[in-house]
């Protein structure tokens, strides 16, 4: 999330009540979380298995629950909660405001497009021109959509992060501020989800078909013209290059990559990177044609271990 | 089910018009199916296999197809078609009227809670305060929700079971007269559906969060701190103990129990219990550590059974 | 898709301004999918590898992008670009038209049946007696609901089907011109999807119980009497006789059939066809009892590769 101006060391700390190390004027222009972050962001951290990861990132003000030596040209936020101060500081640059109305009124639609009964448009929510959007989508607060775009009956753009941390007697839920981005001429299936991003953007590339009951979790960012199945489900923070193809319910663990024209087949489970153009198969996914051999000799296998114990 | 109140054995013989065997006035306070039956209620059973786990089961009167030997303090009510007057007697003391109102006259909704446009609240539905209920949620009739709880986008709660007697010529339905049970805290994703009971509740524990496009079925029994990932699948009449994790795409089978902590993987599918603590994987799933070697026993499958064909 | 009435093969070659081969007046009645094709329809073919398919299917007229040998008693249309042609044609003669109300003026509801708030019915929707519509369930254009059906909340029957050519640049859509067809006695969860067939009939036969979150896609026809349980995939072009079960997230690949009384059991991945009354399980599926005997034996390997490399 970008800040709606650029504050310094100083005004952040006072936000949230807490001491900071580094230049009180340091400038500090968004709050991201680790996956997104940007120069100029937050970033916050509270286990001291990432306080490397963190320092190290690209973000240039630390929000830590511990002082440590602080990295040069950064700045530090010392908070005995960092998780809390974080969505304090969401809360208190993007506060929640539900629109009771269908359409709200600060969204806007291009004139050729079409809204089938019962849509439901958040705040700030924009569609482009010659869109079809089906009854009773329902599209969250600040979500985006291009020129053309699709979208089938029931489906929800911009739902909230999957994303919690656990306190000792109940899970915090870390408040999703980002959005989702349509491109053009993408079009998604009935009764889909595309989650928002928890700072940043989910985003769904040009030209890219979506088929139905898809399930686009958070940060996730999908190239142009990939196609993908029913019941697909990709978790947060997923990068999918171009021309992906995704078949029926397979799904994806967060935080991989899909190279550019890779194949992952039906039912597949992938918990690592693909390279670009390679086929996939199987839950744990490796590569296919390995896989297909493992599936050939296991079909053989009861009748060795029969040969082998007759021995 | 609990019945209004107390009845005779006498009285419920005459509304399903059938023989009783046992005291006249033996008491009968509810209804139940087999797996959810308590003292004072009626059981049906109809095939001979399941005759002595329905006689030597909690409930104290048997709605049974044949004359048989009654356990003693109990009673039996002899019907041609137990399944039949089953339903008979559900219809009886809760007849289906279907609210064609958006918000049910009868549903009650905390001060503090927010509906959405499009929100369809069922009768007797009651809402508890600080709750967020998003665009075109269904809450059918007789569903209970707490306080502190977010429902996203197009979920519907309390539809009926996917419970069916199979006639020779088609499938006759149970008739679902149970409720549905959202405790405080809970966070359910967009486009989940968590079926009402048959004749019991089906109920989420308090700071369970659920992602999207889950399915929960009738019975189904859910502790409190549990994280459900996007489209696992829980079959009837599971009961899933506090502090358990089910990763995406995973299915539990019916009837059976997760015990205290336990995770299980995504993709897995699960047909036995898994006992506290205990991680599982796979589809069948077993527990995790075995399963992995398996999975690396079989990547060197391919070249073992090319070096044992070749000496 | 049947025409409103004959046409003659220079009427459809002046439509989509193109050459034809064969006798100017030979009658065209329909239009359809290569899988779908009859006695009178024309069948388009843009690829070498499928003239063959194309020129002796059933269909009397070949939109095709090469002069060949035209069979006997058939008909050519030679066109530079079939797949864009076909779609010119199916606009022609069934041109899209978004009923923005609520329910269409065009649809027809039976007198008994109830439409719970929320639902939308296209043009020429026509549901039957005795039926239970819940809310927000969306019925698109030209859909058959037939009598004494119940469908949940929030399902969508009759979107377009997942269907694209891919071009240089883009994917370009298959106009779905086909319907959805729902037989009597049949009831179908919360949260489903049932396509529409690409340009002939999906249909759900009489009896048949259909649980959540299930996907049924285009053109795909299943018998009487089935069970689908939650979150089953069918893709398209699928036959599924009679008294078949699919259990849980089990998934269907396009154009397999699955013979009478058969049974797929839950999380199985189908890519062939299963006959009359066999169980099929696994990822790729096949014969359940074959595939017990791996899964027995694979758990025995880790210990038998133990034992090979120790001697």
């Amino acid at each position: 999330m970008k800040l709606p101006s650029a504050y310094t060391l100083k005004d952040i700390a006072a936000i949230i009540n807490c001491e900071f190390e580094g230049n009180a004027n340091h400038i500090i222009t968004g709050l991201n979380e680790i996956h997104m972050v940007e120069a100029g962001d937050i970033v916050f951290v509270d286990h001291p298995k990432y306080y490397d990861k963190a320092l190290q990132s690209k973000a240039t003000t630390i929000l830590i629950d511990k002082k440590v030596a602080c990295p040069a040209g950064k700045a530090l936020l010392i908070s005995k909660d960092p998780f809390r101060d974080y969505n304090k500081l969401v809360l208190h640059f993007q506060p929640i405001s539900y629109s009771v109305k269908q359409i709200s009124e600060t969204a806007t639609v291009g004139k050729t497009s079409i809204l089938m009964p019962g849509v439901y448009l958040g705040n700030n929510v924009t569609i482009g021109e010659n869109c079809v959007i089906h009854s009773n989508v329902v599209i969250y607060d600040n979500c985006h959509i291009g020129n053309n775009v699709i979208i089938h009956a029931n489906t929800v753009i911009g739902a909230d992060a999957f994303y919690y941390k656990k306190r000792v007697n109940y899970f915090d839920k870390m408040i999703s501020c980002g959005r989702v981005i349509i491109e053009d001429d993408v079009e998604i299936g009935a009764l889909c989800t595309i989650d928002k991003g928890v700072s940043g953007d989910t985003k769904i590339g040009a030209g890219t078909k979506i088929d139905n009951h898809v399930q686009i979790a958070h940060d996730t960012v999908i190239g142009k013209m990939c196609l993908i199945a029913a019941h697909v489900a990709v978790a947060g923070v997923v990068v999918i290059e171009d021309g992906v193809t995704l078949w029926g319910q397979a799904g994806v663990r967060s935080d991989v990559r899909i190279g550019k024209g890779a194949v992952l087949l039906a039912q597949s489970g992938l918990g690592e990177d693909i390279p670009e153009g390679k086929t996939y198969f199987g839950s744990p996914a490796s590569e296919a044609r390995g896989k297909m051999k493992e599936i050939a000799a296991l079909k053989m296998l009861p009748d060795l271990i029969k040969k082998l114990t007759e021995e």
